[in-house]
């Protein structure tokens, strides 16, 4: 039996780690911490800080090669493929270090529930026969990351939000009904093909870390001024995670 | 110069601290503890048990009496009253506690950003004068306790999730364009005037806290059911805070 623990550990700053998840680290039998590429080592870098800090006794920590990700196809149909990869993965890493059973921590990045596959793929291990229980540890989200870096609250007074991503922010626009969209896994600027009026955007990226940078204001203003920025960071960096809030003013 | 720093601490579950909420409470000159009627001594009684377990200091930590909303009138009028009689009541213990300035800390229920009018307050009070800075620390909200409880996803694969009041649930119907919304401040069972059929609904109350109770399944079979226990529960315990995620199920 493995007693799967999906633990949160927020987006970047190690000390918005919560107690349950330094504990559940510390229960762990083993910790998976999942190989992207060169581009993001920073990433596994700060897992393994994370086990580092917060570890009193000795867990074993153990890389792994995540799957790659196939380019093109349609969008569900790859990810599908994708997922049963890692899952594959898992299970390679589940038989080799715990072919006994026991306590198999992850730690996902950020929260387990928000646009992360952890959950979807522990049920795709269960359905190909791994005996497996699933325990999920929340984490702080980069959206909150977010919103607490700009000391802005998520919602107007009583009023609803929608998270989305990219992707269908440029399918479908402006989400009908609400005044606050949030807007993540954005290859790039999907607000420049909204209608600029009224709205603000509050904006951040590799939020918690040190390369955190932060921009807002009027998206008329704001919107070319973000993408350049974008652009140079990426450059920079090798990559980038970004995440941004827009409001509309309430006509009073 | 007042720092005031806005401290999420979780929603019931005093594991769910994170490192950086449990610092920020150790640098403050004066924690403020709102007190909001008898029924509720318990959330009195779990903020004083937080600093208890994270103060490696003395620090002062201070009960105040937070003003009642008035009932009956408009709701966003009643609100906006009852927001600068909270901003009155913060001043005066800052005029009393802090005359020469210094850094004040609130331990705010789940995160700073969600449903949660610190922020707004904290405006009011620069606009009548204090000078004020403001910090947040974002804390893990109901919404991720609930989702982890049930080990469960909050959006579909890539797809939005809508976050409402029970008021706008019941105002406006399901939200167009999601197939998830979770809803919050339901003042009791707003699901019940959608048409149920497909909706899968996961429920909590007291989540992290000793009453925790949970219940799940589809909308149909599972509204009577949460209404019934929600109305006992809340017959127990003399107050009740519960929260949901509905999903609908995609035709394939
Ligand atoms: C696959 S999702 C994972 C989200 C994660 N589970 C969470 O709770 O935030 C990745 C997206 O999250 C956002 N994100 C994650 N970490 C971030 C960070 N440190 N700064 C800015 N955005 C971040 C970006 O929008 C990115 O495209
Ligand atoms: C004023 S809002 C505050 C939300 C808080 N800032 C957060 O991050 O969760 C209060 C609402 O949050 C939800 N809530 C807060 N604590 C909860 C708990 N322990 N269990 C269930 N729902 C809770 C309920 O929907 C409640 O009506």
């Amino acid at each position: 039996m493995i007693e799967l623990q999906l633990i949160g550990i927020g987006t970047g700053n190690p000390d918005h780690l919560t107690a349950q998840a330094a504990r559940a680290i510390n229960e762990a039998d083993l910790v998976l911490v999942p190989r992207k590429g060169d581009a993001k080592s920073d990433l596994v870098d700060l897992r393994h800080g994370i086990c580092a800090a917060v570890l009193t006794r000795p867990v074993r920590v153990v890389e792994f090669d995540l799957p790659v990700r196939a380019a093109g196809g349609d969008y569900l149909g790859g990810v599908n493929a994708w997922h049963d990869a890692i899952a594959q993965a898992w299970a390679e890493q589940i038989a080799r270090h715990l072919p006994d059973g026991g306590r198999l921590a992850l730690l996902v990045w950020g929260d387990p529930s928000l646009y992360d596959s952890s959950l979807r793929i522990a049920d795709r291990l269960r359905h190909s026969g791994v005996a497996i229980s699933v325990r999920v540890v929340p984490g702080i989200t980069s959206l909150q990351a977010l919103t607490a870096a700009h000391a802005i609250p998520l919602n107007d007074l009583g009023a609803p939000v929608v998270i989305t991503t990219g992707r269908m922010l440029r399918a479908q626009g402006w989400p009908e009904g609400a005044d606050t969209v949030a807007v993540m896994l954005d290859q790039g600027s999907a607000f420049a093909a909204l209608a600029p009026g009224g709205v603000t955007i509050w904006w951040g990226a590799y939020l918690g870390m040190a390369q955190e940078a932060l921009e807002s204001g009027a998206l008329e203003q704001a919107a070319g001024r973000i993408t350049r920025t974008r652009a140079e960071l990426r450059a920079r960096h090798g990559w980038i995670m970004d995440i941004y809030l827009m409001r509309k003013s309430r006509p009073d």
